[in-house]
């Protein structure tokens, strides 16, 4: 299987290497990470570059797609290489996914016509505008359509997808791996259980 | 507040990702990734590369240190100037910090001496042998040494730091900007909860 991640400028890191670290633990399955070309590419905060292994030309068939999201999604939807190589590579992939505001750039490929899609709950209802049906859930599938809520979700997708790609023990023994027996120090990480007025809070943060 | 996060060759990428992300939305703190020199530094299972924006000497007292683990760990503990920097920085620092093996280094830099600390559960016994008293906790807090368990525990106890520094309220915000209400698809994320065998199939998957 091999996994392959879009970067492009001011992306956020969690929505990609949560994914990556999960898919890059199983034996004989490659992540590559994707982008105009080889070489560094720089998240939203400004400090953390990871280095794209590959071009999309390099790639054009992997078998999962992977699109994070970030404030620099806005940009990212006029790329057409970008947008082009996802409509491609989600021809043959067996899946194409998001994490958070990536979801967008899977509707300006048109992979969201008429699906149910979800998003960071901040913009979710914007997933409208590519004709997809917003849904308010943590992982949505439609088909081969794999979209995931906000920038941590990244991380239950994938454990989802390699259980359905490779068996619930191989996820399982992943899941373990990393330890991901999340314990948060708030029950505020959904605007279904945050606090009057912390919405408004953490989009300040994100502009 | 200024994060420093160290890295060195076969870390793990979400042991530093998960903390950078957290500390990163945060206006007026600064994360930087710390190595020998700055330049790239390639993570455990070989496609991802982050570059270090500084060397141990531009930054010699953050306001917090980040040590990740990885199965690089065990040829680190040998290099001397990223162990004497951690002694160092760790002296002036508000909090030192690791997650998963990274644990090992602060020990390696005598930081752990007679002190509660955590690690990946695989490791966890080891700990001894650096004269720490292992605690099965997913983060733990002994004075200004904080540790947390695998990999994905980083995410944790950097909300949880945060909340410390700069009040519940802007952690929780943090909380709900990056969506952190994890739903994972097992219950098996801890030795305490997984099912027989799991463990050593997890194993073998680090090894």
């Amino acid at each position: 299987m091999h996994v392959a991640i879009a970067l492009y400028p001011r992306f956020t890191a969690l929505d990609a290497v949560g994914p990556y670290t999960v898919f890059a633990f199983v034996p004989g399955w490659t992540v590559t990470f994707v982008a105009a070309s080889a070489g560094p590419v720089t998240d939203d905060a400004g400090n953390l570059t990871l280095q794209a292994t590959e071009a999309y030309g390099d790639r054009p068939a992997p078998d999962i797609v992977v699109v994070p999201g970030g404030p620099g999604t806005a940009e990212a939807l006029a790329d057409r290489a970008l947008v082009d190589w996802i409509a491609t590579a989600g021809r043959h992939a067996r899946w194409t996914t998001s994490v958070c505001s990536g979801s967008f750039l899977l509707g300006a490929a048109g992979l969201l016509e008429g699906r149910r899609a979800t998003s960071h709950w901040g913009w979710l209802d914007q997933l409208a505008a590519f004709g997809a049906i917003p849904v308010s859930e943590r992982v949505v599938r439609d088909g081969d359509v794999v979209t995931a809520a906000g920038v941590s979700a990244g991380i239950d997708m994938a454990l989802s997808l390699l259980g359905q790609a490779a068996g619930d023990r191989t996820a399982q023994a992943v899941q373990l791996a990393i330890e991901y027996d999340p314990q948060p120090p708030y029950r505020c990480g959904s605007p279904k259980n945050a606090p009057d007025g912390l919405p408004e809070t953490a989009l300040s943060l994100i502009r």
